[in-house]
């Protein structure tokens, strides 16, 4: 039985999303959890890295395959503040990820905006866990780089 | 004016799919120029790094970036022997990319299978050029494993 729920986990990918803020980079956190275990943590690092490939579900794609020793996900669940664009949910295609949970929806950058199915027919998804949180972030996020 | 032509640069990428079958990859190879210069070679190193998303064209995008210190690259062209998955076609759109050039096409996991475009408006696209070439290097590496 697992002891923590969905939501402890997207706590601490919106944790990885407030170290993005602070850093100056647009907020998206993510995680990646195995047996109740954390085996990546990562936030969007495009600037620091000048990469626009870093994002949160790139690094912790990346982190957890590293960690693990092995390319495939399907044992994982990978928790990310913002719904993944096009480029990280072909890579969750690739790692036949066994779980996405996403916070707020991305309607302008989400790989759900195209209609035929972009994850592997495995991944079982779910979304709008701490969306307002999530979301809060963002809006704060470009408020400041308005002004 | 340009001294070099897009089968020129097509070449340096299947050099580089070269590399990755005798190396036991998947073979696929590109390179990133920019002015008449190739600022960016890679293939396709998923088993070697054990990351599904060690794509040659994720690879190529982060090495242009760093040796041009810039995130965006939309002076670059992109030679790539086979046509991006969705991963990497979502690479390209955050990259904004100037030219996409693809050999030969894959029609299971090519990113044109989606009718929408997933390119950046801006990037121009050409495909085709050295297509048998690099077929020819991607069946006799499926046809040695199946051996």
């Amino acid at each position: 039985m697992e002891r923590y729920s969905d939501e402890y986990w997207m706590y601490e990918a919106l944790k990885q999303a407030e170290i993005a803020f602070e850093e100056g980079e647009i907020p998206v956190g993510a995680v990646i959890v195995v047996r109740d275990r954390i085996i990546a943590r990562a936030y969007n690092q495009t600037e620091k890295l000048t990469d626009v490939t870093a994002h949160a579900e790139i690094l912790a794609i990346t982190a957890a395959s590293n960690a693990l020793g092995a390319k495939y996900l399907s044992e994982c669940k990978l928790y990310v503040t913002l719904e993944p664009c096009l480029m990280c949910a072909g890579a969750c295609f690739w790692a036949q990820l066994g779980e996405l949970h996403y916070g707020s929806a991305d309607p302008h950058r989400g790989y759900s905006r195209i209609p035929q199915s972009l994850l592997h027919p495995k991944t079982k998804v779910s979304s709008g866990l701490l969306a307002d949180e999530s979301k809060n972030l963002l809006q704060a996020f470009f408020k400041n780089l308005r002004n």
